[in-house]
């Protein structure tokens, strides 16, 4: 990052290019202009998943929108690792959490699964991406986690791009230490990692995952984790331990 | 654990043995009464930190408080890793979520210290206790992390016991990679896990903590994690790592 890089970061959807003019949606102008209480003439970085991260200058803050006007490129978009994180939906806050932390953590994709025993009906995806955007413009991410379409477990594993290794965070006890499954792995590889409801994976799940020619069971430790503190762990020892 | 040990689990600071009574705070009796609707008869599983885990019957339920006789011992007890995690205190809902994630990963004790850029001044040492405790009783520990009293960082380092090696979870990207300064770590040795503000350390603080010989300063990967996430990896990469 530029030493002297703003601050504030701000994903847009829109391409971005030296002296472009970007518009902002309602609420981030209201971000701005509310909660960080800055003017015309104040600057931000913008970034948007494919050009890099760009400095602009506030040219208008309005109680409905604002302008910038893009300036220099300050860093070249560079790709992160290519790991998705399929989960079983828990409720609100702890979702909530599993976005941002996946996303601080290098997620590529979110992809919410139902399993049996979940509890969760409805998957607000809305919600799940604007807590990826808020944890990518605050971590310094270049780009945001895909949230993808929810399904049934088992309409994503048929589906399963078989050379994208899934590591099924098995808490039975039964996986592969987790350092043992990810030693001497390969980072630019296409990862993924499967982590239950708060109830657990049912035993015939379990079982059929296990069969699964991309699924290697990973223990995460002798401690009972939580699922929102699974998914956290198993991300954490990927980025520690794959391509060392 | 037992099969069929009961699924609510309390902390009791009494001693715990065969055919003894409990009797349960207001709180945890409320608890049981309200919001889980157990009545005279349900059984519960007890610990204490000391005597492994025990189930009990509710014998006496109340506004004020419970009674509960304590039956055969399910689990004998068992020592966790002597893992402290010694961080900056930061904002309520993330100190919170620090205390419940930092228990299921098998923290031993929680050291709130304050640095230069710390901006919370008063640590509710009650609380985090409160967090932690709930976490243990649904993690399946059998011990509640120590909450040490909150004093200034250097206060800490000064009185520090030597042979406990303290991993600096160094933002700047100038440490080990934890896994490496992880591999062939015995599991059975003092550790602790140092973690800044949300401000990160200020240079000179990182200066005179990577001199002292019981500091390794460690990266925890190219993203910048926010200091709540990074209590977090370093434990679960702990947990992951550790007499691997």
């Amino acid at each position: 990052m530029a030493p002297d890089a703003p601050k504030v970061r701000l994903y847009v959807p829109d391409d971005l290019a030296a002296g472009g003019a970007v518009a902002l949606a309602p609420g981030q102008a209201h971000y701005l202009r509310t909660v960080l209480r800055l003017g015309v003439g104040a600057e931000v970085a913008l970034f948007n998943g494919r050009d890099g991260e760009w400095r602009a200058r506030v040219e208008r803050l309005a109680k409905g929108g604002a302008e910038l006007a893009t300036g220099e490129r300050i860093r070249l978009q560079e790709d992160g690792p290519d790991l998705w994180l399929v989960f079983a939906p828990i409720k609100r806050a702890r979702i909530d959490f599993v976005a941002e932390k996946a996303t601080e953590l290098g997620a590529a994709a979110l992809w919410p699964v139902f399993t049996r025993r979940t509890a969760v009906a409805r998957v607000n995806r809305d919600r799940l991406r604007a807590n990826a955007v808020e944890a990518a413009e605050q971590c310094g991410r270049l780009s945001v986690p895909e949230i993808f379409e929810p399904v049934d477990l088992w309409a994503a594993m048929e589906s399963w791009p078989t050379e994208r290794a899934l590591l099924l965070c098995d808490e039975t006890g039964a996986g592969r230490p987790v350092a043992r499954a990810l030693a001497g792995a390969d980072r630019a590889a296409p990862w993924a990692a499967l982590v239950g409801p708060e109830g657990g994976f049912d035993a015939s799940e379990l079982d059929a995952l296990r069969k699964l020619p991309f699924v290697t069971a990973v223990d995460l430790g002798p401690l009972t984790l939580r699922a929102d503190t699974a998914a956290l762990a198993v991300f954490a020892c990927w980025q520690a331990l794959a391509g060392t």
